[in-house]
């Protein structure tokens, strides 16, 4: 017997198939409540000893932990705060500080720009010939040559949801001497992770997608916990000295994942994230997997009878495939603003692709057979030709 | 006339005279609301639609703007968004990219630590033989040698309260060649600010102290109009990107300020922010700066009357001062708890320091009296000596 769906944990506008959940989670019931909790009970009540009565210093440790759960990593190795982007910079930076022999980071070239561009950041910021090495997806195991420090990669490539198989490019990374950052932007609340067996040094992640944290929520990052107290902070902050309150004049790391914290958390946001999480009570990474799987099945074979003029983007093989499902059209991004109109909810990113993600929280077959119907719709009847669809706003 | 206080447009609980907004401002009315705006109505309805809809993307820029205005800035040169510690990491790396010959950070003994450690960080990132040096407050000025890339200085000391002059020692920095970095934690929202008279480079502050934004609201950086296109971004994520949904392989700074933009916004905090800051409507900095000199002068002289034992910590000249008074005493930290248990919230930075803020927003003389009464009363009665008051929490 399963607990999914949960949709009645969720406020989902009527009539909406919300198939961008790997873009933005919906809006977890008790989110607004937590939010005006904390900011009339606590900021309002208590004002700055809030910090300690309503423990919102506890608070960045407290999520960290719960995102560990999701992800195989041990208690206190997660710290939480920031921006992914940031959090990149620092696992990167503390990597190239393991092997200062090293001249290359080497990802793919799916990889999320934001994390490429981190990484040409820092080398331009360490003013030395480092280099940022891409390569195709399925080249990178063969491309962990001895002058590689990093390898950074995302687990699942934000366009086409191909799915790095995270063991065996660990190992590969090790025999080779490199450190291993895996990125779980597509992962984390969407596919079993385990840091634990992995054994990747670090990992980083955001919590607006899966995790359903709300617009900018927090990021979080795991550093293997045999290995913390060899981690140079870049981005050395005062949250993640040993002794914040101490106001010592240098710098001394705290010995914990800590100290990849940096400035005053986000509280506010740190605690709607933290109500989010309870949606997953009773649930099982498995659970998700498994009804993500056959959501993503059923999409696809429903799509590809429907509309031949469709080209699946993402792998046919469920092994190698996140939680999404991409379709190239050239005209893709007018398809998704049809979409949208219908109450289909995908998005478009550049090119040619079209993503819908699946989320067993709360999506079941119906809402993905109704998605692929509608899609079908717009594909016959031309409908996405309406000049309105061909607009382009700033974001899809 | 004047406008100020303006109490009513704050949740402070009865009967508590808060001296701690220079830490974290109270809670502004309508910000609750906010959230929930932007929560249910915004995040719930409108899902990944309301970056478009409801302008979330528009509202880092929209606040910036806002704070802009605070601080002599041109409209456009102030980004919003990570924390305090992040955005001077990126003004120091800039800045010293603008002078690559020189190799000296030079700031004050009295900064706060975070700044320093954040020149620590990005110093043992950059890996050269970087020097943060740090003299007394007093002896900057003269400490501007031609080995000094960057001054970096916090206007206003966060433990005394001492003020630099912006002007001044700006002009002194530029006469012998160096970058200027103004950190504005304790001056955003308290004190009259004129970059573009000062002509700085870069600043930086936060907006949880007097611009009420709440915990964890986000930081801003300011880069001088006709500099930025000269900014390399160290943190160069893709908001700050010329084209971030391009999804381009290359980073490509945005042409304006947006290039200090790093991650995903966090939007929930921002929204709060943006409320918080209608509190000013019709209020004028150099009306806010009286009334804040008049405040802690009536401070200093009813505590010097009641309280011989203490000692004051700030300048007694109000023009070298900012919108705090702090006094020296061995067992503040005590002190400083038995006045939180009778209302009056002030607090404690080591080794023997107990600071009081005054916000003439939600503030008047008679708290002020009525907070100095209260003071001499825990000094006169040794209510203090409680050890209850002894136990050191992690946030005073």
């Amino acid at each position: 017997m399963t607990n999914l769906p949960k949709k009645h944990l969720f406020d989902i506008p009527e009539g909406m198939i919300y198939l961008d959940g790997n873009s933005l989670g919906p809006l977890p019931k008790g989110a607004a409540e937590r939010a005006v909790k904390t900011l009339t009970q606590e900021w309002g009540t208590q004002l700055i000893k809030a910090w300690n009565t309503a423990d919102w210093m506890a608070l960045p440790q407290k999520v960290g932990d719960r995102i560990a759960g999701f992800i195989g990593a041990a208690p206190g190795s997660v710290a939480t705060g920031d921006t992914l982007s940031i959090k990149v910079y620092q696992a990167l930076a503390a990597a190239l500080k393991m092997r200062p022999e090293r001249p290359v980071i080497l990802s793919d070239t799916g990889n999320f720009p934001t994390d490429l561009y981190m990484a040409q950041g820092l080398i331009s910021t360490i003013g030395k010939d480092y280099e940022l090495r891409t390569v195709a997806p399925e080249e990178v195991a063969d491309a962990i040559t001895d002058d590689v420090a990093v390898v950074m990669l995302t687990e699942v490539d934000y366009r086409s949801g191909r799915r790095h198989d995270m063991v065996d490019i660990t190992a590969r990374a090790h025999q080779n001497g490199a450190v291993m950052i895996w990125d779980l932007a597509h992962s984390a609340g969407a596919l079993p992770v385990d840091l634990t067996a992995c054994n990747a040094e670090f990992a980083v992640g955001c919590t607006y997608k899966y995790f359903n944290g709300g617009p900018g929520a927090p990021a979080f990052i795991y550093a293997r916990p045999d290995i913390v107290l060899e981690v140079e902070p870049a981005l050395s902050g005062w949250l993640g000295h040993d002794a914040p309150f101490a106001m010592e004049p240098d710098y001394r790391p705290a010995m914990t994942t800590e100290r990849l914290r940096v400035g005053t958390p986000p509280i506010v946001q740190l605690s709607i994230l933290d109500t989010a999480l309870d949606v997953w009570e009773g649930v099982s990474m498995e659970e998700i997997r498994g009804a993500s799987v056959a959501l993503c099945e059923t999409f696809i074979s429903e799509v590809e009878a429907r509309c031949p003029d469709l080209t699946l983007a993402s792998p046919r093989d469920a092994d190698v495939r996140g939680s999404q499902v991409s379709f190239a059209f050239a005209d893709g991004y007018a398809v998704v603003q049809a979409l949208i109109d219908r109450g289909v909810i995908g998005d478009f990113r550049a090119p040619n692709i079209m993503r819908f993600g699946f989320t067993p929280l709360y999506l079941d077959q119906a809402d993905v057979v109704r998605a692929a119907e509608i899609l079908e719709d717009v594909m016959k009847s031309e409908s996405w030709k309406d000049p309105k669809y061909q607009v382009r706003s700033r974001v899809t």
